[in-house]
């Protein structure tokens, strides 16, 4: 199969991590049973999978009992908007969200608008941060969730979690706060604790582990209406036979990504840095989308005046560059970006839009090409256009 | 890892057939990048996950475009049972299914039944045939939804899913209706056209496909709301990034198994038969469960007087023979199982389950061992409870 010789769209997914299909492997082999089965290879299974839920909690800084194994990012983000929401109606049936979160997020909160919940949809200034004193206003009796992503999937702003986590706790200790900390995984350091925070959702391929997992982490003490009924597994929270190959994935995934965060946060970010300062110097008509300081460190988004972002992906898919317009997961549409819409960013500039998102195999031999290619790629579309 | 040296749960779940790994392997390794992606590899994983799909479709006598994969054949049966439902409440809120469904449909109905819906459970005779009197009566204006499995799980009972279609077609062609065909496939021949119904689902694990893949068949004019969002993927019928290996997986195991249904419903069924009549007759007190003729061919289902179906597992343990009693995805909290309260066994005699399933790996020689071990295990059981 032909490949892209530079891959920049690690925040589609990524390639496995050294070590993990290994991990897997036992899983997809020998090991098979239910760990539901009362026989002895069954109950090896079971104890397999409390093992591994252990080790990722202890990496969390969490309980074992407050994580929930899912099939993907967009499962746990489900399960946690509409869970919660689903558990806590009887304290209201009022949601905060904002403009800028990922459409798992905004469809489960749309669908609840539908069902009669009100739903308030934080906007976002220019940089992608969304707006706190809006929060702090949407606060009432019957708020019964918040959620905001930790960092954005487009433009990289990393939202004052924290800060946000303290205000809804001023107004009402008990509203639980749910984070979609999918983009920011591998690169910020996470500990449950320290958010302060009640509901974080990761996905396993976005960070070098096998697709079709995810995990929820729930505090304890948070009421959850499980999403996929059926069965006692995940403590009734998650029904269906566990997926244990994904899940030991995931794990071993995680045990590399998240305690390599800072270091990798620094390599990926010298790379990432060198692109969003010589891009905009390389390139007139550019604008660098996202806030300059509080971003991710390996996403570099950019809006270019007079051209058409599909076209742009195409002419460095011919130069066997891989990256995105818009958002990820939905490229395929290629609509103009919600994020950058809410951000404010011009319609016609915002269909210009490009994300290169690197990854810790990326080196800057690839960031040389990527400088040297994208100047004559732009100018030679816009050429096009006149 | 200490494993059964003969293994008698294949209704929990399967090894995967061989191939099948070969199948997975290329998406865990080389071609791991997104289908949605706008560059050449995505567009070659789009391009191989249309053609399995294509592949899936057409040995199920279906189109391309009705078929949803899932992460489980749980999954799928929450996105027919409530998808259905919540896309079709302006026909009515009313949906009938049976007191002997999987607890994935019973789970699903039980919610709608707390939103409001009229759920109504058909009964279901000694042998664990539902009532076909019982839906004809219930039919009404306001049924939205029909769920009927194709054959049980814990007793192997065949339903009479054609007669059930056509009385409810009869009565409204409108009227969706849903078969759990989980616990059929591979040993009834399955044909989207042939049984007349709207929805299938099915489960990759339970048919030698990996865990972590399950599949939907919605036939086409269907209206489904999706249950995870976030994602224009499955045509807007299921968010998420596709879980492509598992996928891969699961459509070769189906390959492998669909085909083969007539000739492993005979090899398994003679070895099947072999135990429902030696059983018997070798242990006085054995209820043997299920119907007669319309049944499985690889389940065998018993109830043994005056004993414990879990110190029974544990001893069949101790002789190397994997099995379980009442539901398999649920064997960890051993209730008397649901499907037998309803066959009016009563708690005494239920809680004396044992239910063997078999698989293509089975031979003759196990079947010989466990006629020679059974008997034993079940007498000292009794002498033990004297």
């Amino acid at each position: 199969m032909q490949r892209p010789r530079i891959y920049l769209d690690h925040t589609a997914t990524t390639p496995l991590a050294p070590g993990v299909l290994g991990a897997m492997a036992p899983y997809l082999t020998e090991k098979w049973l239910s760990p539901a089965g009362l026989y002895r290879g069954a109950r090896a299974m079971k104890r397999e999978l409390d093992d591994a839920r252990r080790r990722v909690a202890g990496l969390l800084g969490a309980e074992s009992g407050e994580i929930v194994f899912t099939s993907s990012g967009t499962e746990s983000i489900g399960l946690a908007v509409r869970g919660v929401a689903m558990a806590s109606q009887h304290r209201g049936r009022h949601i905060i969200t904002s403009r800028i979160e990922h459409r798992a997020v905004l469809d489960s909160a749309e669908q609840l608008g539908k069902q009669g919940w009100r739903v308030t949809y934080l906007a976002a200034d220019a940089d992608g941060v969304v707006d706190l004193a809006a929060l702090e206003a949407s606060l009432d009796d019957e708020t019964a969730l918040v959620s905001i992503m930790w960092a954005n999937n487009e433009v990289g702003t990393i939202q004052p979690v924290r800060e946000i986590a303290r205000l809804v706790k001023a107004r009402n200790p008990a509203i639980p706060v749910h984070v979609d900390a999918i983009a920011a995984a591998g690169y910020l350091p996470l500990d449950v604790g320290d958010l302060g925070v009640d509901l974080i959702s990761l996905s396993s391929h976005k960070v070098g582990g096998p697709k079709g997992a995810g995990l929820l982490w729930v505090r304890r003490g948070v009421l959850l209406q499980p999403q996929i009924l059926g069965g006692d597994q995940e403590r009734g929270r998650r029904a269906g036979t566990e997926d244990v190959p994904a899940i030991m994935g995931m794990v071993r995934a995680l045990e590399i990504a998240l305690p390599a965060a800072a270091q990798q946060a620094e390599r990926v970010g010298t790379l990432c840095s060198r692109l969003l300062e010589h891009v905009a110097e390389a390139i007139p008509g550019t604008v660098v989308t996202g806030h300059r300081t509080q971003r991710l460190p390996h996403i570099a988004s950019f809006c270019f005046e007079g051209v058409d972002g599909e076209a742009l992906l195409l002419q460095l898919d011919v130069q066997g560059i891989a990256a995105a317009s818009g958002s990820a997961c939905t490229s395929a549409t290629l609509e103009p970006s919600h994020v950058l819409r809410a951000m404010g960013v011009p319609t016609r500039l915002a269909e210009g839009n490009l994300r290169l998102s690197l990854g810790p195999e990326n080196t800057a031999d690839e960031v040389d090409y990527v400088l040297e290619a994208l100047p004559r790629v732009v100018e030679r579309l816009r050429a096009l256009r006149k």
